[in-house]
């Protein structure tokens, strides 16, 4: 996920692009760009750091004169945040400048046929190939050029592309990754998303995959790939700025929860070939994975809680024995690492400053370590031995969600990997667990689609004080994520038991009123949780359950049921955080916190 | 710990016998009998169960006829809880019988001696030594004869002795172990405990260790051993039965935790023998201790806690790689169980169902299994490989203190143990370890002299709603506890945390006047806590430290300190618990709660 932008028009450009990527920094914020058309040349400044690094640059864009030009906001895919992988794109000759959001999915194929014509690549992203292929088809006419390179270039993108041999346009193009055309007297733009143009102007094209835009200073003109004029309808939008770049939701938070299908998409789909898990970034051999002794997880907060769930999964699919660790107790307790010991470090944002020390710890001690981490070229990911990523894009709101969905998809692939390399699957639950995993994302969207229900549960609970969340096996990790979810962004004291504990302390806080949520996803613990849900009924206390489908007789001892799809039995700790998702965020507008930031939390805590 | 009564006078003695019993119930409760002189034989009724079993099979004393008899209600040590090892002992001839409380440490050589000489044992306990030893000097004059076995006991004693040919007389003596002696007009009473004879009187007599009492219908006269007579002085009771049997305490808990310098005294001085760890009763070899390769340690509740405090300590002293285990969890989760793997079982009772359960699911997988446990004969320590008992003597209040107390003191032992036999303790360390082991009820004996200072601060904090307890290390694990013990008996909703997790989540509940107690024992971590401590502060938490006596300047960032005896950082958290279960205890009663048997919760939790 990138964020671009571009003007022509009768003012300055630079200013204009500066401000419209400063409300794309939600879609990436690891390194920025611009190129301007002096009237002479193109101009480009970029460099890795934030927007308000180039504005220092740039001068708020006093030092780039012209009037048209196209600019980025980076979130790192192919290549880690660096001055040179940021975008624009620009040719030897610098007389074409691109832009790019999405993938290049066949850039390594391309990449090899430019080099073997002679190309020297200044990068390490996909992005370029789509420079130096405009360069090399150029004809004089762009928006001929560019037809014919999108028939060489599969994948997504949105494009905008500038060109010192038609200084006076910008041509831009879209498929699988989002683009508006803002019109206005002024001048006109493209971005990724309304939030950039709206200062400006609320007339809007949107554009449809394979249409392809020329924008002048008083004209836009849109095609087809076969560059037949396509008529296009002018949107007004109504809606004010921060709603648009929260993309319509009220919340960075709803708006991330809804991209959970996407994200864990994503993170499982391009690592699945031919029914197989292909994991092609990770280095371990064979032999290496057979010989693994032990796993240590490493993590905090809610990427703690994946590793917890990361624990049942991994030791049922590939008995290997696992241990979870805080970061900031592993890093300080002299832990026993031995040989054939693999560290599985887990952080969003790849900056977490106690699991970086704990990464290093078990480095110094010789062990290998395997990242799962969001954010490209992040100091854990440059660190890790191996690095899996999740896909999720950006995360704004302080509260995970994507983030630790893609976290958990991330596991499963680990676990399945390894228990069939360890020879521990049969090939039929194999390929059972397969289908499965590609099911996620829909069975996810189904559960976003039933989201009022939890909204009406939510709605009645804006007084309250205490809450307790019961699970047994992998449901019981699941109760602690819904536990943290809740009280990070509702304030509400609320605590995660592994059910079978209840009767050891905790039961004695159990009143009348007092909400318990019960996760009820395991068939195979069914029975042993309706007796401790029958033990919190009896003194009183209000039972949500959340369990499978077809687990319809658990109503007769519950007072309020969500059902989740089914799925196998080691992914269910998917399914049953959504609705806890939800149910955190519902209360938290429903008390009128602030949901997106919520009192005394960083997003990434990058100090002890 | 076990309870004796005897009665001598006028009216039927198994009615009284029975009554005085009930009162000692909370001296040990798993096996009673009495003994009657019918005048012509001496009748012995007694059965493994409880008192009101005893009193089923005797028809609440109508079946046995005769006003002088002695009773016993059992807590075993020697000799699990069966019909034969109950109280009391009589010889073959059936005209002596013997209560005891207390422990005969040269038992076995006497028995010896006793076997050389023809003598036929009917039970496995230290007791019935005591009864031979009379039968083989016997001379006539029952006085003469005890004051000699007096010169051949070693170890802690209460008895109470009839005899067929000294038919109008029960003779008791005390030494280590408590006794007195009530006086009536309707007769004369023996009792370990003042409750068990104040339905009947109120003149009392404390006796002194040596002195031996002969009582008749209408007589008392107290002896030392050289059978000069004593004059004692009469002690008349002001309390009422309530307060007597918990010692003068308010509540069973508060009576407990200041039994726990000699319920630690007790688990670890018999297990130090010149400066060496030597736990006799554990049959694994050296071999089997250097071979391990991993140890599970699984439990519940606060044995649980226990066990977390276990893992950094064994890992600490012994380097095995430790996994802690919740029963509930262990028992479902199809755990990986490798070769030379030690499952360590932690259960008060010996009979917690998800723990039993556990252990089987270990053996089932041919794991060997060494129950950490403080009912002797319970069920987890007879189908344990190993037992290393607690000696904590029976507790009564629901929340366990001295019970949670003595396990840490076997875990400890157990580490010093393994870290010797694998040679990872150097001798230095070794022996400054095994000092400080003995050093440490004095330590607890210490703090509950400052009790006055906890009580003062939980008395403001009657209206509390919400505390955190923070932690890193040990002092994590010692917060879990502090946490459970709170919320089990004050209902106050508590929650224990890593410190270094705060920042992710939780700090969001943290609002002015939170309070938060720190533990701070751990010197290497000081700065780290610190910090936490700090950041809570910053957002207005009232803070509690609980810190190492020489930390004085934490109170430049803290509210309230409470200082704890410095000790080896291995054995903190038998420290920072006396202050945590004081605070809860005072926090409890201030709010009024009944303490001993809080709302729904069992002592001994015996179903899933």
């Amino acid at each position: 996920m990138c964020g671009i932008v571009g003007y022509i028009g009768k003012a300055q450009a630079a200013p204009i692009l500066l401000d419209g990527l400063a409300k794309l920094e939600y879609r990436g914020y690891d390194s920025a760009g611009i190129s301007i058309f002096d009237s002479e040349n193109i101009q480009t400044v970029k460099t890795k750091g934030k927007i308000k690094d180039l504005r220092e640059l740039t001068h708020d864009g006093a030092d780039l004169a012209g009037t048209v030009g196209i600019g980025h906001t980076r979130w790192a895919t192919h290549g880690e945040p660096s001055d040179a992988n940021s975008h624009p794109h620009v040719n030897a000759s610098e007389t074409i400048a691109v832009v790019h959001n999405g993938i290049i999915e066949n850039y390594l194929e391309l990449k090899k046929r430019l080099l073997a014509k002679g190309y020297i690549f200044q990068s390490e992203t996909d992005t370029e190939v789509v420079t130096l292929l405009l360069d090399y088809y150029f004809d004089g006419d762009l928006l001929k050029t560019l037809s014919k390179v999108m028939s060489r270039i599969e994948g997504s993108y949105a494009l905008g592309i500038i060109n010192k041999d038609n200084p006076d346009e910008i041509i831009a193009v879209k498929k699988d990754s989002p683009l508006i055309v803002g019109l206005s007297e002024d001048g006109n733009y493209i971005a990724s998303d309304i939030p950039a143009v709206l200062k400006h102007t609320r007339k809007i094209y949107i554009l449809e995959d394979g249409e392809i835009v020329k924008l002048t200073r008083d004209n836009v003109t849109v095609y087809n790939q076969d560059l037949d004029v396509v008529e296009k309808e002018v949107t007004e939008i109504q809606w004010d700025v921060s709603a648009a770049e929260k993309g319509g939701y009220q919340h960075f938070m709803m708006k991330e929860i809804h991209e959970q299908p996407k994200a864990v998409r994503d993170t499982i789909f391009p690592r699945i070939k031919e029914d197989d898990v292909f994991i092609h970034e990770l280095r371990m051999t064979d032999e290496q994975i057979k010989d693994l002794k032990k796993v240590f997880i490493i993590a905090c907060g809610s990427a703690y809680h994946a590793g917890v769930t990361g624990k049942y999964v991994i030791e049922e699919l590939s008995r290997i024995p696992v241990e979870v660790d805080l970061a900031s107790e592993f890093r300080y307790r002299n832990p026993i690492l031995e040989d054939n010991t693999l560290a599985i470090i887990i952080s969003q944002s790849g900056e977490t400053a106690d699991t970086l020390a704990a990464m290093r710890e078990a480095k110094r001690h010789g062990v290998r370590t395997l990242a799962i981490v969001n954010v490209v070229g992040s100091s854990i990911a440059r660190e890790a031995d191996d690095v899996l990523y999740t896909w999720a894009g950006p995360e704004i709101a302080v509260a995970t969600t994507k983030g630790y969905t893609s976290q958990l998809s991330a596991l499963y692939l680990l676990a399945l990997h390894f228990g069939k390399i360890r020879e521990k699957i049969s090939r039929s639950d194999y390929l059972e667990m397969i289908q499965e995993l590609k099911s996620l994302p829909d069975k996810i969207e189904k559960m976003l689609q039933d989201k009022e229900k939890i909204q009406y549960l939510a709605n009645q609970y804006i007084g309250l004080k205490d809450v307790f969340f019961l699970g047994r096996g992998i449901d019981y990790a699941s109760a602690l994520e819904a536990s943290l979810k809740l009280k990070e962004i509702s304030y509400v004291h609320s605590e995660a038991y592994a059910a079978g504990e209840l009767k050891h302390g905790t039961i004695s806080l159990i009143e009348d009123g007092t909400l318990v949520v019960a996760l009820v996803t395991q068939e195979q613990l069914y029975g042993k949780i309706v007796s401790n849900i029958v033990e919190v009924k009896t003194r009183g206390a209000f039972v949500l359950a959340v369990t499978n489908e077809d687990n319809k007789d658990i109503e007769k001892n519950t007072d309020y049921v969500f059902y989740i799809p089914k799925t196998n039995k080691n992914f269910t700790g998917l399914m049953a955080t959504i609705p806890m998702q939800l149910f955190a965020y519902y209360v938290a507008v429903a008390k009128g916190c602030d949901v997106d930031q919520p009192r005394n939390l960083a997003k990434s805590v990058t100090v002890e």
